[in-house]
């Protein structure tokens, strides 16, 4: 199966923008984060512009800045099931933990999302970490790293035989002799693990994907081999075309040595567009956005990121100094972010003011201030040098921003042939390009 | 806050039928019972009925007779949030287990449902019994009924704490001051209990109902208090006029004895109708489904009901003896399901086969064959009489017996003045007449 596209746009939708004082822009409407009306149209916007899917994070817990940084919508499997009778197109991935969840009860209410939308459904599977999440699941320590994909790989494992478990073709609605399911293609899984005894089969027939799209988002060591064994499209943050090269190139030789088609795994690194009619133009819109900013309020992130170091009593306006921050080894949250953060320090040798409006605009991920002709160069330049399969684009400002992109990115991106004009498929594997997984219990043809 | 009507109506969304061998027959839609369309229009004609709510029952499980009867229709939470896209008063009630779930994930997911259905979210609550259930989340050992309650009420109350962690209008959105949330207003519930730990807040602001409704299905003696205590709604299966009045005493006497007013609890027995123009069309209607069913996928479910009781080996068509059953209170199910079914023998004397047709429309809940005038003298006489406060309507066929039921049975209610001709309110709280909770963390005015 092939892709109708070489490139792929997946749009994360923010709560009222990605930049972290985004909810204070003119543009922003922070008074709609909880209404469906807002989450229907920036679905639509995104179909309009042919994106692959629309993606929900999700962290258990709200932050710690909740004060001054909009917070508070709607959990990801409903907002997405309801979505989906609002958009026909469009794939439709949320987030959920495998550290605070049980596999039945995801795997059924995944393969639901899929039957609802008609093969659109994706899970992004993270490994919670966040003290703030461990305290609302009664978790008195949180999970090493190391554990929680060690349950991680045995959840997937789990909810996967449970997609299998009935094959399709199951209900054979036998009116003649009574028989509305034929059970020899309807199979107990009997998982015996060590975290999780259970029997199936699942209690819904086989959706229309057969596995709803897995995606995944550690960039970790244990999350890179993680997404390489399972992720069909890995979302992870790049700052910098070479570095982006090299993480797709080891994360798609490891998906190789598991004996995978490289082409069955798409990398979208996270891209967060201002646009401007000329670059001093966007250069100023970034500058108006980092402006409404609280320093207070990044401090806070940054020192969330590296699990609590305090970095509160250094000068604001002078260079910051790599010894000012644990060893990232050490970091129990997500590793990889923090080394994208030191990386930065490193390279660039930014004020802790700078560095803050840094982390403001993308928490680690790519901010890009440009013409509409800048943007799609950049994405144009990281899909031909083989460091990205598309692109997780995170609005600055929610909806406005992806508005923009769709009105005058997209277009350039097709005038060079580049996305597509049109949906050619139906499902998310459709336009993602990726097979439709045969369930593991049907007997060869 | 007073009700717009005096009777409320629920619908019981089947699978293609309440009757088991409904997906037999020629009106049934076996095919679509994945199909997002079929639960749209089952809504839509439950809507234009003026239905109060409609219901999805939850198994965690498919049953026994997955060959014969048909199973695997969607996940309660996520179909209902598609459903409320298609609707725009009807109350959404979907079962959820205390037993298998974290009461952090099921509190999300219901205040969610509620801010993307404007308040229309209801909870029946249920605490999982079955063997098939506890094989899928590794529990070696059912929990033990008394287990199952203690569980469940400490349950509910974490949930209602975290829906009411943050107080309405706790989100400011002070643009002047960059103050997003009024931090005072937003709770952690520090809660300590045997089963659960639980930090707070909720992700969520409040939902416009404050609580989902509370709908508690139980009818033991455990079963009864747990619901006289938290239960707004109750479903549950009453044969006789006599055992409702009881039982509806009984129950509103508990509330009572809780400190609460008697009308902040529904009663909604359940009732299966089968239509006929003349009660000898409707006679006949009702045998034609019996005789559509197959006497071993009846005594599966009987077997179900007691444990797995064998009872195979008793003769069809003789009557049977009560001898013939073990004791109703050893019983680790549905105790009072158990009873009724014991009621029947004791009372009627079937023979093993009438039992099988009796149970086989309704599974211990009322089957009533008649006449549109009929169907609504029986309503009429429960309501005036003290057995009910509304009933929860469980189509044999779907969906032409809930058709039949909006277009015939509704009028005949509304001409008599006990069914409402408009939904006066928005939310499930309005239709059933019940206050919106203030939040106990909120400072009193």
């Amino acid at each position: 199966m092939t892709a109708d596209t070489a490139l792929h746009l997946n749009v994360f939708v923010p709560t009222t923008g990605h930049h972290e004082a985004s909810w204070l822009h003119e543009k922003a409407q922070p008074e709609r984060t909880t209404d469906i009306s807002y989450y229907r149209e920036i679905a639509q916007i995104a179909e309009r512009g042919l994106f692959d899917s629309l993606f929900l994070a999700d962290q258990l817990a709200i932050g710690r800045s909740v004060r001054h940084v909009a917070q508070g919508k709607l959990e990801p499997l409903t907002l997405l099931s309801a979505l989906s009778g609002a958009t026909e197109r469009i794939g439709l991935i949320a987030t959920a933990s495998t550290t605070y969840n049980e596999p039945y009860n995801l795997a059924r209410q995944f393969a639901s999302l899929d039957h609802i939308s008609g093969g659109r459904a994706g899970w992004n599977i993270v490994t919670s970490w966040s003290a703030e999440a461990a305290g609302n699941f009664g978790a008195s320590e949180r999970a090493q790293h190391g554990d929680r994909y060690q349950r991680a790989t045995e959840f997937v494992d789990v909810v996967s035989k449970l997609w299998d478990s009935w094959e399709d073709g199951a209900r054979v609605y036998d009116r003649h002799n009574g028989i509305y399911a034929d059970t020899d293609r309807i199979h107990q899984i009997d998982h015996r693990g060590d975290h999780f005894t259970v029997r199936g089969p699942l209690d819904q027939a086989r959706s229309p994907q057969g596995h709803p799209l897995l995606v995944q988002a550690g960039s970790s060591e244990s999350g890179r081999n993680f997404a390489a064994r399972y992720a069909e499209a890995i979302f992870t943050a790049q700052q910098d075309l070479a570095d982006a090269q090299a993480f797709h190139t080891d994360v798609k030789g490891r998906a190789r040595a598991f004996g995978r088609d490289t082409a069955s795994l798409k990398i979208l690194p996270g891209l967060s567009p201002i646009l401007g009619s000329t670059e001093a133009e966007a250069r100023a819109n970034e500058e108006a956005l980092n402006a409404l900013s609280l320093p207070a309020v990044g401090l806070k992130h940054l020192s969330q990121r590296f699990d609590g170091f305090d970095f509160s009593n250094l000068p604001l306006d002078e260079p910051i100094s790599i010894d000012s921050f644990p060893a990232p080894e050490t970091v129990q949250g997500a590793q990889s972010r923090a080394g994208i953060i030191l990386e930065i320090v490193r390279r660039e040798r930014p004020t802790l003011r700078q560095l803050l409006h840094r982390l403001a605009g993308g928490r680690g991920h790519k901010v890009l201030a440009g013409t509409p002709k800048a943007i799609a160069d950049h994405i144009q330049t990281w899909v031909e040098q083989g460091a990205a399969d598309g692109f997780n684009i995170m609005p600055a400002v929610s909806p406005s921003g992806l508005t923009e992109f769709v009105d005058e990115v997209v277009p350039i991106l097709q005038q060079r042939g580049l996305f597509r004009t049109r949906y050619a498929g139906r499902t998310l594997r459709d336009h993602f390009g990726l097979p439709r997984p045969a369930s593991r219990y049907a007997r060869s043809a």
